[in-house]
């Protein structure tokens, strides 16, 4: 695949789709062709699953119906959009993927985190990004944001402290990934972001 | 637990649904408590799931995206539903369960057996029936059936004729499964369902 597939991660608030958006637009001005999309989410039929999780009352579905639509709005993500887009050369930024699965289903609703990955590996041929940042955000500061804005992900909104504390600390230890702190101002952390893709790829 | 589990399979208008209320209604004039119910749904949120699977165009979703929607609602309809009504000792009637899921998406959509398996095992701590009858019917007459009536499941009726022939040679070849011939007159396919559960149960 000639693509590049970079996902953004993070907890409510953490200024994932502003700088997703911002290296986007900065990816474009150098002649990549970049696609954005997110997850849940991203295409037709993903989106329509996404409903089916973000609607609705805390407790709606378990850990393990979670985990099985999200995975099922995945598939179809990656077999559709993500898989076809990188084979065409084109650069894919996500919001959310699968770390974000791991966090919450895993760590926060307590799956077993190796059945996640083989159930990850089953949705998307195993699919993983080349390249996954991190914007770490204490989750006092982050719900706070994200209450200001419509469409947010009201279902995790409401979960209490504690868990939004499991995804925090499972965020900050996957290996491999990087993190920038997302409480410095947004434009520093744009730099930081543009910084490590820059060097990552070659840029 | 103390209830037992029985589910109906075959392929479109197999003649399950009239089977079971009919083995339902049997049941409860000999004082057992039955609930019946049906995949994909049984559930409210499984039957949201469902309304995403039955509806749309043939091809909506590839079989890896089927297959992990009717996970999702088969976990919700066995931690909510089937597992309760078991533990407190009552009868439950299943129209379709897991061996759709390996007829459908493994035999006849191409995937693995053992991934589908797999999921089942996740999806619901691995709950199989206690007793399992497949109705077995001609396709073509099976079809003709099922295109007479509302609410079916119009996108497997689309599919081809190879598809609903995999789907029935899958059937037929499960281990430990009950087969009945149901191109028998309606009372008569009746009447060997009764024999089968009564000597299974001890009735």
């Amino acid at each position: 695949m000639g693509g590049h597939f970079i996902s953004f991660e993070g907890g409510e608030g953490s200024g994932k789709s502003t700088q997703l958006r911002r290296l986007a637009a900065r990816l474009s001005a150098q002649g990549v062709t970049v696609i954005t999309t997110r997850e849940p989410g991203g295409t037709p039929g993903a989106e329509d699953i996404r409903s089916l999780l973000v609607e609705g009352e805390p407790g709606r579905w378990d850990g393990r119906v979670e985990a099985l639509l999200v995975n099922a709005a995945r598939a179809d993500h990656v077999a559709r959009l993500i898989r076809p887009a990188l084979t065409e050369g084109k650069w894919v930024l996500c919001d959310r993927y699968v770390h974000s699965t791991l966090a919450y289903q895993g760590a926060a609703r307590g799956l077993d985190e190796g059945e996640l990955r083989h159930l990850h590996a089953f949705a998307t041929g195993d699919l993983w990004p080349d390249l996954t940042i991190v914007l770490d955000v204490d989750p006092a500061l982050g719900l706070a944001r994200a209450a200001g804005r419509a469409g947010g992900e009201a279902r995790f909104e409401g979960e209490p402290p504690a868990f939004h504390k499991a995804v925090r600390e499972r965020f900050l230890r996957f290996p491999g990934v990087t993190v920038i702190p997302s409480d410095a101002p947004v434009d520093d952390v744009t730099e930081r972001v543009w910084a490590i893709v820059a060097e990552r790829f070659g840029l």
